[in-house]
């Protein structure tokens, strides 16, 4: 069985484009195999200075993720910070790291290039990265593009203290690029994303959700005449929710006339209602009851420290760091 | 009661330049406040890539002081690899640390000028010193004028985050630059230093130690001629260990002539002998007993962890860290 490993920065509201470009395949691979995905705070530090939002931040990751399916039975669910060993393999690693590895960083050359003075968490932030996925023997880790130069890093990392301590003490990692299977439109056709302000939030509900799928652009073709379901936002947002007979049979109202836009938006909003809605109940639920998604990430992080020995206990073996505490208890 | 920390890192095999310079006086710091002594292995890690060095190197380090009389009942002696959150501050304090003040560290800069390609360790090595420090809300660090900076950046990064979350949770410490109070010269007359091989090891006895001290560079003044103390290496060391009666008596006898640097040289030699003496069984005695010294390094990292954690609680509120662990256990 192979192990997943996914860290997870919250990113504000979650929307459909979130959900469907990565999100739900993301939660399905804990079927597919030992899946660790972990609330990433320490990294957040590098950007976030409010200890408040932090907060906030994790336990809101933890009731999205929850109440979308992620199975704590199936899943090592946790936040990074209750993993002190996280931060010890980083400082190890950063002793195999060269400054100029850094340097070469995407994200800090763009920060520098634009004038900012990026501090030491973000500059070394692929090493934390690289302890995260090694931490526990990674297989696969499930990133975007824009990570790959990450993952190499990770590899570089890992092969330079194999290699210096002379046995494979780290697991090379593959990357496994997340293609956005499924193409969100916004509100108003381009691509859903948060910096648009075009987008249909998951949880949204009632009076809020309803006003923007009926604010969904289209043209302005009258509502006796046939129209082309392909050209259409609404009917681009069906297909992600309906079955292929269900998609047909809109298409055939759409090309027979007598259709309106008003009427797929309502056909479109009942839809993502019922899509949603044990997800948005059990959010609610949650949400009255943060001891038990506290008490969910507890229980994750116990077994994320005992997996991360497995890693750790070997390597401080080999470099020589003197324990005597036990992380497991 | 004042807070004293101090970090050592293993030197090698210590010499009188080590003991008079600086080691007694640290020592005799734990009678005056509440003192944290720790075996800085984290900081080895940047230099040193050999696992049973650095292991060894805890070990003898730990020999060490508790044969010259460190005495884990008054002091709390652990490794800082017995102390995760020692990596944990470290992470938290780099966020708050621009990339350009690193750069600006003397060490780092040293190496880049000598054309090297230092480590992240090694460059980010201020910030997780800034950690020992902040962590037991330490008053006073002895160190030498080679480290005034680094405590200058400690202060900074405290004083950053203490503004950034209003209140003041990290101590800023105060520099307590300790002055070489004795010069010990080496056997050839400069400043005794491993650099200059011309030491004589605290630990050296028998036929070694004798050949070291009768190899004592002296001027050819015959054994009849009176000679002056104050020009002679053998007596600038005899000094460190004679009180002053004994002191004017090996004076007198210098400048009454008939009196040789032989017999200079086994007067020392038996100081010598004789002041060590009890280190020099104890540290054999411990030497035989590893798992003493173990438990004497695991008993001091439990005191240090739950101190630790004084300043940890509030920091991790502060910052909005999620944590279920608990680091005391």
């Amino acid at each position: 069985m192979k192990t997943i490993l996914s860290g997870i920065q919250s990113s504000g509201k979650l929307h459909l484009g979130n959900y469907f470009g990565a999100l739900r395949q993301h939660i399905q691979m804990q079927e597919e195999g030992d899946a660790f995905y972990f609330i990433a705070n320490y990294h957040s530090l590098t950007s976030i200075n409010d200890g408040e939002e932090i907060y906030k931040n994790t336990i809101d990751v933890a009731l999205d993720y929850l109440a979308l399916g992620l199975d704590p039975d199936k899943a090592t669910f946790f936040a990074q910070s209750d993993v002190p060993q996280h931060a010890e393999l980083a400082w190890i690693l950063g002793t195999f790291c060269p400054v100029s590895l850094m340097e070469k960083g995407v994200a800090y050359k763009d920060k520098v290039a634009q004038g900012l003075n990026p501090n030491i968490g973000l500059f070394t932030y692929p090493i934390l990265q690289a302890a995260d996925i090694l931490m526990y023997n990674a297989d696969l880790v499930p990133v975007g593009k824009d990570q790959k130069q990450n993952i190499e890093i990770c590899r570089d990392l890992a092969g330079k203290f194999n290699h210096n301590y002379g046995e494979e003490y780290l697991k090379l990692p593959e990357p496994h690029i997340l293609e956005s299977v499924a193409v969100v439109p916004g509100l108003d056709g381009q691509k859903m994303s948060k910096s648009y302000g075009n987008t249909i939030g998951i949880f949204d509900e009632g009076k809020e959700l309803k006003k923007k799928v009926m604010s969904i652009e289209t043209d302005s073709t009258p509502l006796d005449e046939p129209k082309d379901p392909e050209s259409c936002n609404v009917f681009a947002l069906i297909k992600l929710f309906a079955d292929e007979e269900k998609q047909n049979e809109i298409a055939e109202k759409y090309r027979a006339g007598g259709y309106g836009y008003g009427h797929a938006k309502n056909e479109l909003l009942g839809m993502i209602e019922e899509y949603f809605a044990e997800a948005r109940a059990r959010r609610k639920e949650l949400a009255e009851d943060l001891d038990t998604v506290r008490d969910i990430l507890k229980e994750g992080g116990k077994k994320a420290r005992t997996r991360a020995e497995k890693v750790m206990e070997p390597v401080r073996e080999a470099t020589g760091l003197f324990k005597t505490y036990d992380y497991r208890s």
